[in-house]
């Protein structure tokens, strides 16, 4: 039976350490700077126990935030042969920090792509991420069998669709599906009008706004560890919007329906 | 009894009558220009029988979008002292053109502030509107006792809030909680990193896409009849999204978490 340490209980670490334990098949530990989450995490069965020391386990998921992740991966004792594993939304500045010398374990990356707009151990859930996509990534340097367990693993925390790529690779394209999405929704909100508005709400407005409240310090980190990349896209949805705008003050309704069939049909195109 | 109409049996249309009819108050038929959502209603339900001539109904909804809501309110015979409601997502315009001349109908405008990414009468459900909002609009002419009945009706539909305004401050609000959330999602998919990001998504891009393939025609004209109040919350978003991609471009760390912190205040506040 696999030894598992998981480090950072937060939403993501205790949902990480929940759903491991869930399947039965591990024994899992956790750390944390600060006691209450463990304690917590104990009387709510995400872990069987505090874990002391890192360097006791066979896995360890790294469940912080980009800086503190790297501090971690840099300054911890692990066990010779351990897998480690971040599950920072950037992956490109994680892994130049682990491959800048040589390590006594065995990193993969991976980034669970599922989280809540709430955060914290006490919003965790085993079933956080049933059925949501799992990102690991790997290099040239990358050992199989600790890819392969990884793998196995994160079948085991439930996901539905697992995909493998290089940090490169995971960092451009979450500039589009995550980060871009988090900076948008935290944007719409700034318009005068949100005052009283309440009654003039539908689902595209609860959509839209839902994961307006990001934590700005670790998505400061995270944009900054990705910031060439989503710029690129910032820069694009601002140009693409400005058109639009432009269909609408140059009073054209013939280039505003051109743009929105554009949009649909990507977003048809997408879907099927 | 009530004798209700509905002309236009889509997704609004049928699901209106739908609710109407479920409720057991009223007699309601239905009006289409084709034939086949006429016999899929009756069918499935949703309408008790084909509306023939508007001139027989106490209440008529015309549930279309705004051009031809338009001619219809214009064109159309309707009894003497009948209510007529649109459902349109611009209600201006809607008003200007009704109190252009005097008519022998009491007009109310209605916006059922709920929908799907999908249309069409076999789209549309009794329960669509339960729970959501739903915006009266009145103004100096409005009939009371019509409101009063509207107001009875809509909530026989199953709306969870109904809050009413005159149609300038409708459309001020509607511009940000509904059409720029239709343009955000059409411009989101423009992205070229769009290929090949499944598994790369999570809730928030679903969110930010759900909306994204809006009905071109539609939309255009919604658009074009609130262009001054939604070039306006546009120009705004672009503007606010500028900040961002300013702060990443001056490698700002600092200036980024305090525009994402305003932002997640601003949010914050609105769900308290």
């Amino acid at each position: 039976m696999l030894n598992i340490a998981v480090v950072g209980l937060g939403l993501i670490g205790g949902s990480i350490a929940g759903a491991l334990k869930k399947s039965n098949k591990y024994k899992v530990d956790g750390a944390n700077r600060s006691r209450a989450p463990i304690e917590f995490a104990i009387e709510n069965g995400l872990i069987d126990g505090e874990a002391k020391s890192l360097s006791d386990y066979d896995v360890v998921f790294v469940a912080l935030p980009p800086e503190v992740t790297m501090r971690v991966l840099n300054d911890s004792a692990f066990a010779d042969g351990a897998i480690v594993a971040d599950i920072c939304g950037i992956k490109g500045d994680i892994l130049s920090c682990v491959r800048q010398k040589k390590r006594n374990y065995r990193y993969v990356g991976t980034h669970p792509m599922a989280g809540k707009e709430v955060s914290g151990v006490n919003n965790a859930s085993p079933d956080l991420f049933r059925g949501a996509n799992m990102v690991l990534t790997r290099d040239d340097e990358t050992d199989e069998e600790a890819f392969e367990i990884m793998r196995e693993l994160t079948r085991d925390m439930g996901f539905g669709r697992i995909v493998e790529c290089d940090a490169a690779f995971h960092d451009k394209k979450i500039a589009l599906t995550s980060q871009l999405a988090h900076i948008v929704s935290n944007a719409y909100v700034k318009s005068p009008e949100i005052e009283n508005c309440l009654g003039f709400t539908g689902g595209s407005f609860q959509d839209m706004t839902r994961i307006a409240a990001v934590d700005e310090c670790v998505w400061t980190e995270l944009y900054m560890h990705n910031q060439k990349n989503l710029e690129s896209e910032l820069s694009l949805l601002i140009q693409n919007l400005q058109a639009y705008c432009d269909a609408l003050r140059m009073n054209s309704p013939e280039k505003l329906a051109l743009l929105l069939k554009e949009g649909r049909e990507i977003k048809q195109k997408f879907d099927s």
